[in-house]
């Protein structure tokens, strides 16, 4: 058998996807050489590691061979894997630039590896994820253009309520990824932090090693350091350090859960209307996918299943990074350790469930006729809301409602169209032209405000092209 | 026995708080009356409701007597009380102004009025919650400041690692805290949304209703009634109707979640320094807090201890909220239903931790002479990292090694102090005055960037006021 | 506005059920009450408090009038509502026998009141919520037994799979529900133990006033007084107090979110039977129920979206409870009392949901018309698993695939039956009669075992009575 | 790099561990081969397929390579990776054995081979788990006898209490472990039974070719072929097929998740008791572990970090299972799909804490020198609850509280022995003598039952031996 790590074998949703090469075993270590040789570079621009050393243990951790294995297993003793790692690092070092070695994790203490590792490999995993949304974004905006007009049953509690359309429902879709992408950008800029603190969050051991090496400003040394380590690894600078003030994590989590169920909405969504009864969308095709094992017509709804696989589970696991917030001391004993897989979860679910949303919404094809069909399958009552709007002050309140109640009832009894129906009460043809009744039956004609909503959204319309610029969330005021 | 609503028996952190007062049955209810005259008077302003009749609406549900017990049971047949809240109000119009009755709930749904008066609950929660969270914040300023050099020892693993400073931990949990109020604030200024969709998120019978009434632009009439109904509430206009699209409730839940996950930190560090064996804070006392039934020396943390149990339940429940986010349809048939409760006890129990926080940050005492005597209980051993950066220069990395070593076996074996032992070492007295080992060995001179930390983090330093003022998050970059 | 507590203004699906009623903030007082007067009574059985003591505290707490509200926020001085509790009681008891008032609460400690409480209420809601899943299951076998034979389609990842029966359908939703009935019943035997254990676990208070009394064997008194307290609670007695092995509220937890788990089941099958599309299901009817308040031809699932509403909600909630397993010392500092609130949720959740399952169950309507109708809507490829069985010995595996993924193409295209294009080619009617051809075509031929599995699950088959005695889970082995 | 699979970087909990190699992508690729060959077994001894098939079968299950990635990628286009083990599996068989190729996964879908296989892995992992439960508890039940007697502080809302004895706290985690053993053997017994149901739950592709077979007795063929599958499995097998019926699956996860908090307690009591300024326990020392990278001087309690990490994790993870169980029709699309990981992630965490427990359990040393003199440390106060009762009779009830107030405080303020303040009042030394007094301070005097219990729960009483046999929860009854 032939294996590779991180293989997804029961996580389609990120099989081959960019996430799940940006957050294997090799991404991770490969992000904590990263942040080692970062620090031995910023350290030497500060003057308290020699050039030479930081180009020696910058060129080891390029090239350094690692057993993740036996790293992994190691860990065990200290609970994490960054002193393996530096005794692997120190030993390359070692073999390039004998003098070198010592100035490897110089000061340093596990967590500002591992943590500044975690927000690399956030990083390298948001980014792509923010691109597939943006990707899925504009494709859910075309199919709105497209279907801006294309009528179709709104469903509430499971059964028809009024109509809608297509387009509004696309564009419902599109708001939600564009929120997601917001709040994962929002991470993107300055939420991704370097972690520098040191063995107690003081810095003290950096702070005394530039005090041996002559550096007269101790007091804003540590500054110093965190700026050149930011610059270095080209994440953020942190107010303080955050080795038990889990802001970042914790952020971040929100952030992905928050993605994952705003992609869930569109795959329910996408699952209802592909039902067998239903029809009112398929997914794209492509050779061999949806196929079943056993029945040859099949065609499963496969990119929306997988993705509804990793919105079910990344709220409940960013639950328990939140939770780990709540971390005593220092450094836990236990809470900090919780975070790790999880979080390497929340991000390799979501960004494979960004992935495979472009490739859904891109293929994604509606079926207006089958639309029309089922619109037209409640003989019309689907409209019955604007009748009771429209008969009751030519008729009278109670009238209206006993005579719609009445007609209704034949219609579905009868399975004849409610509007034939009407058009034999003489109470009806009394204050309703033929016409005036076919318009007020034609489900097109009562999809109230959608189209200006799709227009509205897109930024399509005059009015809302400065609203659109900040693409707020669904819930944010429009620029007033 | 008489019981009020809500009372909090087995949620001792919120009994008697503003969250609960905001939150019960009564301000819910209150909350939905409010969003039905508020809906009223929108559609009065822009012509499709009689003023008259919206202001015998505003009156009567200012004034209407609702039995909550009824409405409670009677929801049941419909899953959601607003149909029977909609009757009795109906009701009590038509005792004011009979012809106005007609005008209640024109043209809307459910989901409509109950989610607008989520909002409307959450903002009556959120804005206490908020200055909770300012008031905490200062008091902990307070603790920073006046702590700024007050040595205790950093801990890691529950182990004894380096000295670090009371001040700094202070600073810490304020960083926190103004997170979370960062986070809060997000949510209040544009996140809490008017939901206005009508029966299928189209406002069509809004729509109708104007056409009828004339409107001759039916096209704008929807942007212009949630225009209208936001200014009546206070609450913000959304992009697009929310029923299905739960970015609104997710952020405020996701706000709630890292708000008690930032105070649970400050809880579980007052327990471990509360200890019996550590005893470095004291929690405030008060009349008869913090005794026990059983022992009569004892004086629980009990305000830490209710923090802590908001801090334990909130994330879980948040998840519920998050995965609402994959509801189907217009309107799903239990999703939407699900997020009530929860969203409910995210409030209650993160307002009544934040208000349980401001009394707990004012009154917590530092016991620095316990701190003192705690770092000296190892024998000197807290600043054995320093030790080793110091000697290994002076008497190779090897030598130093096994001095410090066997030295500090020797101290604890002898129960003295680790500087005693070193200073009847040949080796060391060769190398160090008497007076530098005493500096060496002194734990509050190995505090590294602490103070520096602080200042930075209060702002205090000239340097750094700029960054303050946007109190970012812990892992957001200094203003730069 | 008068308002009952706990009205269940936000959570229909408990509202004025049992489980409402004995989970409330009365019923938790009254079983705090029971528990102190059943300790009071235990001692007394065993010398260490005088008969009329424990008859004065009897009848003062079955008499006592306590201040729900203010015992509440009495509760926030010491992180529980018991001290305030035994205060009232004891003025309660004083005023009927001055003398009896010191032996309220003796040697007792709050956490010992309290768990037991729990436990109580535990008991008192699990009793009728028990009898609900054997009544929702009866209702259940009813429908799998009338129609066993009633052909349906099966459906997989929201496609057409091959035919099934509406018999085995009902039959695994009551199989899921018996799985719940032995769960519950697992923790209502034996599972729910007093609390006995004093201020730390030891029962040192209990035992030093039984020697105090002249109890000669104290160190059989911990037992004695344990199994005393079960007799007059009618709870278990438990091997070791469980202050803080919270095996009890775990297994109870479990047993709720399993039960919410499996009602939800049934749940989201009836949700989606019920589609407009589907129709084959509808709920009972009943004055008023699922009505819209703003399209009146609508009918809502109402019973299934109060159940799923639950089953969303209690897995979460459990699993903070079961996180509350992993508490420090012999009392923590806030895990504890993150339990009581998550705990009593997942009890009147729970209980509301199958209180409503019974209603579902007994009055569900399937509408075998539109069975067979969406049967044959995919014009016959749903048996096209078997149709490939079937020719491929016949025709050769290659030719028969290809002929049969030809004529379901063109069937689908000519929105024809498959059985008539069939009939028309001559590599089918060489090898099959019309009538084998009609009688492969019939989606009721081709069920499978599902007949036999509805008999096997129901006990109505002579081969399986053995296994229906157990009612095993539906992964348990039959009774070999 | 060189990389294991599944190689437990960022989960040092369960690197290396049985867990880690029964859980990992190619046990569960052995295990779906293994389900394939004995699904053809068992219906070879039923006469559907030909034994030399099922014995080809067998072999190239046995022998085949698979690309464990290609697997996983394939997996996307069918959301499982069954279809294309079935591919990669004919082939094999085909190479072997031609004729049998066609027999390979004849009658199946991927759900009866996905589920048979986890339901193996399950096995697999839980047996060597339970075996670590038994081991864990063995070595618990040692310090338990050991420390029957070993007086210390009883610790609740993190301050002393009364005195307890490290031997029962021992018993209790013991208890907790005894009662996860017993939850995951209820799941080991009968709890994992084999998948079968054919495409849509009804085994009609498995009874169509015994049908075609000439099986004559097609109505008992699905009970006799599930019963055959079990036997070749090792399996149970189910009342009914269990697709969308997930007994088995939220079993299994309770089980787990009960088990990781159970050890949870475990941890975070060892992680409290070795805090430096405790020190009443250590854990067992091993080459280099516990050490950290920049406190040369520090021993960090990693066994427990490691198991605290797996028991904040999978009760959330768990809950995400027991979520699954409302899953729509006869397969859902995506819920399924969200078990998986899910499922192995509990299975290994806890797995690999179970197995981290043992050595925790057996290497744990307490330390009674240091929980006398914390016992100590609060000047005979912790037995101020005694000295209450027995005071209180001798001196009236008032004045005996009085009197104790003010001596605690003159011991406190003095830092003197309470005994010492005592005997220096005479209204003591009236009624008890130096002895008496000597006696009631001594904390060792005040264990309650502690002793008893410890007896009792290990079932070294001759009282209880039969209470033993079943090692029923903390929360069971005695055998009565």
């Amino acid at each position: 058998m032939t294996v590779d790590p991180d293989s997804g074998l029961l996580s389609p949703v990120r099989a081959g996807t960019p996430a799940e090469a940006s957050t294997g075993d090799e991404a991770w270590v490969r992000a904590m050489l990263d942040a080692e040789a970062a620090l031995a570079r910023a350290q030497a621009r500060l003057g308290t590691v020699p050039p030479e050393a930081a180009d020696a243990i910058t060129e080891a951790a390029g090239s350094a061979r690692i057993d993740v294995t036996e790293l992994a297993r190691g860990s065990r003793a200290t609970a994490n894997p960054v002193v393996g790692l530096v005794k692997a690092l120190t030993a390359a070092v070692g073999e390039i630039a004998p003098g070198a070695a010592e100035y490897v994790h110089r000061g340093s203490t596990s967590q500002d590896i591992f943590d500044t590792a975690m927000m690399l490999v956030a990083d390298r995993t948001l980014r792509p994820l923010a691109a597939d949304l943006d990707a899925t974004a504009e494709a859910l905006a075309g199919l709105a253009r497209a279907h801006r007009d294309t009528t179709m049953a709104g469903r509430t509690l499971t059964a028809h309520a009024v109509p809608t359309t297509f387009g509004l429902k696309a564009a419902g879709w599109r708001q939600l990824v564009l929120d997601a992408a917001v709040r994962v950008r929002r991470v993107l800029d300055g939420g991704l932090p370097v972690s520098l603190g040191g063995a107690a969050g003081t810095l003290a051991a950096y702070v005394e090693y530039a005090r041996l090496a002559g550096d007269a400003q101790a007091d804003s040394y540590a500054e110093r350091l965190t700026d050149a380590f930011a610059r270095e690894t080209g994440l953020a600078a942190p107010v303080l350090p955050w080795h038990s003030l889990r802001t970042p994590v914790a952020d971040l989590a929100a952030a992905l859960a928050f993605t994952a169920g705003a992609l869930g909405k569109l795959a329910v969504d996408v699952e209802t209307l592909t039902r067998t009864e239903l029809g009112e969308v398929t997914e794209p095709a492509a050779d061999g996918r949806g196929g079943s094992s056993a029945m040859p017509h099949k065609r499963n709804p496969v990119l929306a299943t997988l993705i509804r696989s990793a919105a079910l589970q990344v709220p409940v696991l960013a639950a328990g990074v939140t939770q780990s917030m709540a971390a005593e001391d220092e450094r836990s004993a236990g809470v900090w350790h919780a975070e790790w897989q999880l979080v390497r979860e929340c991000l390799r679910l979501t960004g494979g469930a960004a992935h495979t949303a472009v490739e859904l919404a891109r293929g994604l094809n509606a079926q207006p006729g089958r639309m029309r069909a089922n619109l037209a399958s409640t003989h019309g009552l689907i409209v019955s809301e604007r009748l009771s709007a429209v008969l009751a002050p030519l008729l009278g309140k109670a009238a209206a409602k006993e005579l719609l109640g009445a007609a209704s009832q034949r219609a579905v009894r009868d399975d004849r169209p409610l509007r034939d129906v009407l058009a034999e009460l003489p109470a009806v043809t009394g204050v309703l032209t033929p016409a005036a009744l076919d318009e007020l039956l034609d489900p097109a004609g009562y999809t109230g405000a959608a189209g200006a909503l799709v227009d509205r959204a897109l930024g399509d319309s005059a009015l809302d092209d400065s609203a659109l610029g900040d693409s707020g969330p669904a819930g944010a005021p429009a620029v007033e």
